[in-house]
C-alpha cells in the first residue's frame, strides 16, 4: 500500500522523483497485487493444488482486470486493507467456476508486503545508477579540478590547505560503500513473501514450498521461508536509504558552507530571493540537508516497526506504510538534487 | 509551503482527515499567500507607506487572481520557494504603475509562515473540537459501563478487578489536559510573520511597527516581532500534535488488547479479513497506535529544525514543511479515528 | 529510577551538569523514595487508616534509614524495579509491629514516579535559573554590541546589514518563551502519583483522597488523582526541555559559523588541538548543536513512551527511565555551556 | 571517548551488560588510545619517519605509562577531546629528545576514532556470540515443544492454529540474518583511522601510507584511507545494533502477550511486585521491548550525525559519543536478556 508521497506538486517539483514516483502510486500498487494473484494462479495450476483450468482462467481474466478504485477506497478504509475488497473485485472478473480458485492459500499481507517487494527492485536499480552517476561526476570535477587547494576546515575552523582531490574523496567514497550494501541488500530484500493466514501455508499441502518457489520464479523474485512477522529486511533497507540520504547530506553542507565562505565554490543555477533579486541561494545544497534529516527521522520508525507483535501486527505493519514510501522518495529525490549539483559546479578551490 | 500528505486515495481513506485535507492543499497555501499580500498592501497604505491607490488596485487586483500553477511549479524547483514567482505572477496582475507596490518590505519566509498560521488556527479549532467530542463520547460511556468490572492489568499481568470508569478517566484525563495545551499555544502561535529580507523591516521606515500590526489586525492574527529563524513556536506545536496522537495511540492500544483478552469490549464494525471473512479485525484501535508512533517519529524532526542557522536556514525550514503537515494530518486522523471506535464501543467490562 | 548518565568522567567534564547530577544519582532516587514512604505514614496515620503509632514508628525509622545497596541492585534486576526490595528493607528497619503499615495502598509506580516529580522540582528551578542568567548575558551584549553591523545571513547568503541587537533578540526571545513553558508546566507536573496496584486506591477505602491530598502536602507537591498509565506529563516536560536545548543549539550554530566567517566574532576561551596548537576551536558552540541534537533524538522516544498499555506498561515505563535522565542532565549542560560561552564573547559585529 | 552508559548501579543490574561495560569505560579507552600512539611510533620507526631509538623509547615509556585522570578531565571540557592533554602527558612520559616524534602525523580523531574501532571488534564478536547462543536456545525449544500447538494472531485477533516451531522460527530467523550484517559490517568496519590534521597525513611524505598499513597490522586492524569526516560506517552499525535489538523485542512483545494470554507459555523466574507478592511479571520480555525501542530512538541520532560537516565537525562527531555507547549497551544487554528469557521458558504452547 502507497503511503506518504509529496501531496503538494510545488513541494514535489522542489524534493520529489519523477523516476520514482510512479512505482510508489497506486496504479503501481495495484498492478503489482494483480501480478501476485496471476502468478499464484499459476503456480498453483502447474503444481495441481488448482485445476488447469481454473489458472488459465484466472490469468486471462486479470490480464483484462480493471478496479472499480472507489469500491476499493470504501473497503480500505473498512478492513485496513485493501486486499479483500480487491480479491472480491478480482474474483468477480473471473467467475464461476474458476473464481473461487483466486488467492488460494494467500492472505492480505502475501499480496500487500509481495507487491511491495516487486516494485522496490526496480526503485533500488534506480538508486544505484543515480550513486553512479553522482560517483562519476565526482570523478569528473576530480580530473578538472582535483590538484587545486581548498583550505581544510576541521572544528568550523580553517585549518590546513587540502586538495580539492582530499574533499571529493570524502563525498564519493561513501557513495561507493552504499552501492555495496546495496548490492548486499538485494538478495535477501528482493524475495516472495508466501505464508497464507499465519505463516503457515497449511491450505496448500504438501505442494505448500513447490508452489511458492514457482510464484517467486514466475515473478522474478528470489524464494524464501514467509517473513510476514519478521521486518529485519524492512529495517534493513531504511537504514541504507537514509544512510545515502546521510551522506548526501554531508556533500549539501560542505557546499552551502563553501558557497557562504564565498570563493571556494562557483555553481550555475541556484535559487532567486522574492526581495533580493541578485542573490543566488544554494537551494539544491540545502534540499539535500532538508532530506538527509528527514530521512534520518524515518528510520527510527521502521526500527520501532520491528516489534511486530505475533504473526501479524495492523499497527507495525501500517507504520511502514506511512513511512518507507516517503522515506525511499526522499532518498530518490537526494540522488536526484545531488546529482544536479554535482553538475552545476563550475569551479571547486583555488588553482 | 503544504508537505508531504497522504498520496494514496486507499491510504488517505484508512489515516486521513477530509477535513483537515482542504487546509493543507495547495490551493488552500496559494489563497493564503493571496491574503496575506492583500492585506499587506492594506496596511502599507494604511500607513503611507505605499500609495493609497495601489493599496486598493492591489487588493482589487488580488481578488480576482488565477495564478499560472506551471510556472509556480517550475519556479519552485528552482528557487526552493515558490513567492519569488508568486510575486510576479501577482504584479503581473495588478499592472503597472502600482505592481512594484506589492510584497512591500516583505520576503517569502513572512509570506510562507504567515500562510501557514493562518491554516493552523481552523486546524488547531478543528483538532479541538474533535477532542471534545471525544472526551464526551468516553463520558457516555462511563454513563453506560462506569460501573462494570474489570480486570486491571499492570506489566501485562492480571492484576486487581477496575471500574470501566477507571480505565475510562485514564483514557479522558490526558485528552483534557492536551486541549489546554492548545488553548495555551494557540496565543503565542497565531502571531503575524513579518520581518522583510532579514528581519529588520528596515525597507519601511519608522511606520514598520505600524504596518505590521494593521497587517495582523487584518488577517485575524495576533501581532509579533519577527521570529523567522525562532522556531520554537512550531515546535511546541509539533509537541502538542504528537501528545494527543501519543495518547490516542494509548486509548487504541488497551482496546486491541481489550478486544484480544476477547470478553472485556464488544465493537461494531471492525475489518475484514481477505483469508478469514469470520474475523473482524480492531482496525481502528491499530491505526491509533500506527498513528501514535509515526507521530513520535515526526517529532524528533521538529526539534532538529530548532537548529536554524542564523537569519534564515533553506535547510531547516524545508525539513518542517515536510514533517508538519504529515503529523497535523496524522492527528487530525487519530481524533477522527478515536471518535469512531469510541462510538463503535458497544460494551465494556462485566456487570 | 535514574537512568543513562554521563558514565565517562571524560565526558562528564564536557557534556555534564554538576548542579543536575546530583539530583539525577542513586542516592537522591532512593532518598526520594524513603521521604515518600515517611509521609505516606504520617498521612496515612492522620487519617486514621494506619495506627499513629505505627506512623510515628515509621517516621523514627526512615530517618535513620540505611540501605542495603547490594541487595538493592540484586532484586532490581530481577523484579525490574527496586521498590518491592526497597520496602522489605525499610520494613525490616522499622520491625513488629509497625512494619506492616508501611507503603499502605501504595505500589512500585506510585513511590517511583512521586520520587522522580520530587527531583524533577528543583531540576527545573535549575534550568529556569539558567535561563534566566543566559538572558540576562545576551542583554548585557546588547549593551556593548546591540548597535554593531553584522551581515545578515539568510540561506547561507549574505543578505542585508543588521544590527548584532537583532541576532541577540533571536537568541533571547525563545529562552523567554521557554521559561514561560516552564512555568505552565508545573502546576500539572509536579504533583504526586498515588493510585495503589491498579490505579483505585482501593485498599484505603473512603479516607483514600484525604490521604492522597495529605501526603501531596506533606511531600510540597500538589495533589491530582493518580496518573500512572498517563504519562503526557513527561512528554510534555520532554518536549520543554528539547525545545530549550533546541534553541540553544541555534545559538551555538550560529556562533560556530560566526566564528568560521572569522570577523564577526570574537571569544576568550576555545579549546586546543592535538596536531595544531596555535588554532582555538569553538567546543562551547560545536557541543551546543551537539546536544541539541541529542535532545531533539531522546524526544520522540518519550512520545513513543505514551503509547503506555493498560494499568502499567513495563515497557513504555522503563524506557521513560532510560531517557529522561539523559534529557534531563543534556538540557542542563546546555545551559551551562551556552551560559558560559555568551560569557567568553568579547566582541560582537563591527563598530 | 566513552559516552552516556548507565549511571545507575540500580539500572545497571537490569539493563546493563556487564561483559560489555569494561569495554566501553574510559580506562579501555584510554588503553587503546596508548596502544594506538605506540604503534605509530613503531610504525614510524618501522618507515624511517622517526628514529628507531625514537620508536623503542616511546614504546617502552608507554608501557608504563599511568594517566593523571584529573588533569584529563579538566583538558576535556576545555578542548572537547583529552588528546591533546594525553598526548602531552605521553610526551612527558617520553621525554626528552624522543618526545617529540610520539603521535608524528596523527591529530586526536585518529586516536579517538581508532581507539573506538579498537574496542568494537571484540563488542561485535561478543554480540556475534550471545546471538548465536540464542539461536541455539530457541532450537531446544524446538525439540522439546516445537511440535505443540498455539494459537495464531493475526492483528490482535485469535487466527488459526500454528505450530510452536513456526513461532520460534519467526524468532530465530532474523537473528541469523542478523549475524551475517554483523559478519559483513566488520571488514569495512573494523579499519584503522590514521589521517593527520587535515586527513591528507601531509607531515609523513611518501612514506604516508606504508606507516598507516604498519600501523593497521600492528593494531590488528584493516587498513583503509581515512574516513573522519564519513561516517557511514558508524551509522551502518547502528543500524544493525538496533535491528538487533527490534527483533528481540518483537520476541519480548511475543512473551509477554503469551504470557497475558496465560496458557500458553510458562516461565521460571520473573519479577516480584511490591503490592501482589503473588505476581509474577514478565520483566524480562519487557525489557526487551524497551531496549528495542531505546534503540530504535538512538538509531536516528547517528543517521542524524552523516551530516559531518568539512574535514570535521566537532557537533556530529560529538554526537556519536553520546549515542553509540548507549547503543551498544542497549543492545548486548538485549542479547543477555533474550538468552535468560529463552533459557527460563518451561513450556511453550500445548501438546
Amino acid at each position: 500500500m502507497a503511503g506518504l508521497v509529496l501531496g503538494s506538486p510545488l513541494l514535489a517539483a522542489l524534493l520529489g522523483d519523477a523516476d520514482l514516483e510512479p512505482l510508489l502510486d497506486e496504479a503501481a500498487e495495484l498492478s503489482a497485487m494483480v501480478r501476485f494473484e496471476a502468478a499464484l494462479a499459476a503456480a498453483a495450476a502447474e503444481h495441481g493444488v488448482i485445476p488447469a483450468a481454473a489458472g488459465e482462467a484466472i490469468e486471462a481474466a486479470l490480464a483484462a482486470f480493471a478496479p472499480d478504485g472507489a469500491a476499493l477506497v470504501e473497503a480500505a478504509a473498512r478492513d485496513g486493507v485493501v486486499v479483500p475488497e480487491l480479491v472480491s473485485q478480482l474474483r468477480a472478473g473471473v467467475g464461476a467456476p474458476h473464481a473461487r480458485h483466486l488467492h488460494v492459500g494467500a492472505t492480505s499481507q502475501d499480496v500487500i508486503d509481495t507487491a511491495l517487494v516487486l516494485r522496490l527492485g526496480p526503485m533500488l536499480v534506480h538508486i544505484d545508477r543515480r550513486l553512479e552517476a553522482i560517483g562519476k561526476a565526482f570523478a569528473a570535477l576530480d580530473t578538472r579540478f582535483g590538484t587545486c587547494s581548498l583550505t581544510g576546515v576541521t572544528r568550523m575552523q580553517p585549518a590546513v590547505k587540502i586538495l580539492v582531490g582530499d574533499r571529493l574523496r570524502s563525498w564519493a567514497a561513501p557513495l561507493e560503500r552504499h552501492r555495496r550494501r546495496l548490492e548486499a541488500l538485494q538478495p535477501e530484500l528482493l524475495v516472495v513473501q508466501f505464508g497464507g493466514p499465519a505463516g503457515t501455508l497449511a491450505a496448500l499441502g504438501p505442494a505448500a514450498e513447490a508452489v511458492r518457489r514457482s510464484l517467486a520464479a514466475r515473478l522474478g523474485l528470489a524464494d524464501a521461508p514467509q517473513w510476514h512477522s519478521q521486518r529485519d529486511r524492512i529495517a534493513a533497507l531504511g537504514s541504507v536509504l537514509a544512510g545515502i540520504a546521510g551522506s548526501l547530506g554531508k556533500f549539501g553542507q560542505d557546499v552551502a558552507l563553501m558557497a557562504q565562505a564565498g570563493d571556494e565554490i562557483a555553481l550555475s543555477g541556484g535559487g532567486g530571493s522574492s526581495a533580493m533579486p541578485h542573490k543566488r541561494n544554494p537551494v539544491a545544497a540545502e534540499m539535500l540537508v532538508a532530506l538527509a534529516r528527514f530521512a534520518a527521522v524515518q528510520v527510527s520508525g521502521l526500527h520501532q516497526a520491528l516489534v511486530h507483535e505475533q504473526e501479524r501486527s495492523g499497527a507495525a505493519w501500517t507504520l511502514e506504510w506511512l513511512l518507507l514510501p516517503p522515506l525511499l522518495l526522499a532518498t530518490g529525490a537526494a540522488t536526484r538534487i545531488a546529482g544536479e549539483l554535482a553538475g552545476d559546479v563550475t569551479r571547486l578551490g583555488s588553482p
